[in-house]
């Protein structure tokens, strides 16, 4: 909730929104009145019609002349969301490190259309402002920080982070947190902290590629758990899991799931988190996307509800403000030393200088602003990716529905093998994510993921569409 | 060899330096007249005048009124150097990470005089111009930037480091170059690419306390090898331990080890390789110190006599001019594939503009001049620390004399803790590194190291004082 009056109508548009989505208001029915708005949520008439037109903007609702709004006929719930996924219930190895490379080579190659990799664009990061903080301390203050940064990281960008948790009911110490190299520096250093080559590690099905990567390059072992695009990880499974075999720790993101988008409700969190204690099994989440929340609220982390104090809380500032500075940490009271430990063995400290900038970046307020922007965008970019596979893709397509973040879980008809279509894909100069690096057992071969990281525009939304015809001639449909 | 005109009294300089320290001009003699110098190096009166002047700064010689110049007294050979070392035959588990925070704190602590850990003043380091640099990449450039750099880093700057390389004969393709985090993960990257947990790594003995360190993350057992403080690692040693033992790697300094500051000679670097090679063994080197030699000449690493193309090379920056900056790298023809696989599932990519800035810095010339002048400072600032140890510290005492790098290793009598010497320069707000904490084995509790990578001051000077009164104290000499 941002209490930014200057962004009123955003929350009342998200309001309306989610009334569309859970069937309160359905398609081709008229949208409350511009007046009924304003009486019933305090708001002045031009908040209210900015807040409809966003909506129109973004396809929920669609204006008739003369007659007021309307819920767009075009429903939501035209595709159906992807069902719950059925992984294997055995451990995997992993061998993913090629396919590692390839997708980050083709994330760099300005030619492909980017509905590959899960890097927002550089002009919604808008880092300028955080730019001159760097150049300013380059400037200024080089001498000072030409030095290691003491191991945890910048001491006053650990004291923002921290703030920032508390706003979400996530108690932090500046001691706790250890600054890091991105968050896959994080997530190898909390795995590090709690597991030993040969373990097994459960996570959700489908995962981020570079989790699984990271979990190869430790040795470990993955126990997939079937998991839902709206509500994250089956607890049933995970039950069952922990009673048949060893697990050394789960890892779960903590909101708006890679690829799937899912986010567990708080009781359920709890309830996760109630099984866990009682197993005494760790859990390492990665929240990496939950300040992308299209709703007024930021989901709450595990590590807000965690009363063992059994976590490790990982992060970083890459999808939301500066992928090129490299900055993530880890937090958690319990493990803080170990993995300070294996910090300092790994990459000793972190760069001085971009850290003391962000740190007086947070500190100087506007990251929230920035923020609201961002998600702007990125719910715009989906809601548009969404028509167009709603209308171009194959008959029998299912996609996500995330409420943040910025990719979308799209599965295809069961004969589409989405190897052979991003082969067909890149020979037009566009690229995704083929669903089956999402998967330790490679599985969600008819898969594919797409990033909506960029402002909308028409080679995105043209590309998009051949992606659909491709898939449209592999079907058959 | 820099040819750089304006700086040829420092080269005759260190031959007459050399002179000395090999006996060919013994203390108390005539140093060869102006006159003479001019007509042999063929340089001016005033070139000599100045090489003459430096010399007598460092202590080397002494001007006597109306007489000339003189080889100083003191003789290096006051103190003797330390012998070989004689760790022990088998393999360790090393267990020194607490250890390796506490001594970071210190070197992070203002209150202390510097003799601590290895990094050099920024004072000395000017960073201010690569800090310019940064901030005009930042100013201009931020948006270019903030993406994920390509996973073996900024391409210009791989380019400057193998244009670098080739002075030295190293010759390396910038494709075969991951920019790390540092040296730090420079050599685990090298070592995850060549050994798997339980493995046993020959290194020398004493050896750097972070090596130590990686060794014990990633669940390796260190081999100590006898090393010599002039020669480097002794090569018999080394082919019994190869006959004896299942030796996954080695690991070795390329120049100017850390702590004892030997160098192997060019000849017993190709027999050592000679010897890895039949023995089919890779060779991890750390030639972080290889830019810091104080003859004319820079040694050349390993790699640059590697008909096998079976070495590791690991480097970085942070002796030489930006410790802030935390941008090492690791070359290697055979291994690159690996390493970069290992670089992605722990950190990714580093940071970008930190690099760019770095790449477009060394791209315009002026390292090397600003080599020349670290050098200087830092073997000033060695040669008055030598002092000092003959002047004040116990009958007994051994220390090194390292013809590159800024640290010293002192061997105290016998009955000296260095534990209990450090706890006691502490007190007055002295800090050293205790020997023990570069020995797997935690040998060498009578020594200890100096940092000598601070202009020299009378603050400094007093410390180090200080701590030769202490050592005399428990000596009881």
């Amino acid at each position: 909730m941002t209490g930014d009056p200057a962004h009123r109508y955003e929350q009342l548009a998200a309001i309306i929104a989610r009334m569309v989505a859970n069937g309160a208001l359905r398609p081709g029915s008229r949208a409350p009145s511009l007046r009924r708005l304003c009486k019933d949520h305090r708001v002045s008439l031009s908040t209210a019609l900015q807040a409809y037109q966003l909506l129109e903007d973004r396809g929920v609702l669609e204006a008739r002349p003369r007659s007021g709004f309307y819920v767009a006929a075009r429903s939501t719930s035209l595709l159906s969301i992807p069902g719950i996924s059925r992984p294997p219930a055995t451990p995997k190895r992993i061998s993913i490190s090629a396919t590692v490379q390839t997708l980050l080579e083709y994330a760099a190659d300005p030619r492909l259309v980017p509905l590959g990799c899960a890097v927002p664009s550089a002009a919604l990061l808008a880092g300028g402002r955080l730019d001159r903080f760097l150049a300013r301390a380059a400037r200024l203050e080089g001498a000072r920080y030409n030095v290691y940064t003491t191991p945890k990281g910048d001491l006053r960008l650990r004291q923002e982070i921290a703030r920032r948790a508390l706003r979400w009911g996530q108690g932090v110490s500046p001691e706790d947190i250890v600054v890091t190299c991105g968050c896959t520096e994080a997530l190898l250093l909390a795995l590090r902290a709690v597991a030993r080559p040969g373990d097994v590690v459960a996570i959700e099905s489908p995962t981020y590629f570079g989790l699984l990567h990271s979990l190869e390059a430790l040795g470990l072992r993955a126990l997939e758990l079937p998991t839902d695009p709206v509500a994250g990880v089956d607890c049933g499974a995970l039950e069952r899991a922990l009673k048949d075999k060893a697990i050394a720790a789960c890892l779960f993101s903590s909101s708006f799931s890679n690829p799937l988008g899912g986010t567990a409700p708080d009781d359920k969190k709890r309830e996760l988190l109630r099984l866990l204690a009682k197993h005494r099994i760790p859990l390492i989440e990665d929240d990496i996307y939950g300040d992308l929340h299209f709703g007024a609220e930021r989901p709450k982390p595990f590590s807000a509800f965690d009363p063992a104090a059994n976590t490790l809380y990982c992060s970083s500032f890459s999808k939301t403000l500066a992928p090129g500075y490299r900055i993530g940490w880890v937090t958690s009271a319990r493990y803080v030393q170990t993995i300070l430990e294996h910090k300092l063995a790994a990459t000793l400290s972190g760069p001085a200088l971009p850290q003391a900038a962000l740190g007086e970046f947070l500190s100087r307020g506007g990251y929230d602003s920035h923020l609201r922007r961002l998600r702007r965008a990125f719910a715009d970019s989906m809601d548009r990716a969404l028509r167009v596979i709603e209308q171009g893709f194959p008959p029998g397509t299912r996609v996500s529905r995330p409420a943040g973040g910025f990719v979308l879980w799209v599965e295809l008809p069961d004969e589409v093998d989405s190897r052979v279509l991003l082969e067909q894909a890149l020979r037009r100069d566009i690229c995704f994510t083929p669903g089956d690096v999402f998967s330790a057992a490679r599985r969600y071969r008819h898969c594919l993921r797409l990033s909506c990281g960029h402002a909308w525009d028409e080679r995105i939304a043209a590309g998009l569409r051949v992606v659909g015809e491709l898939a449209s001639e592999l079907s058959g449909r």
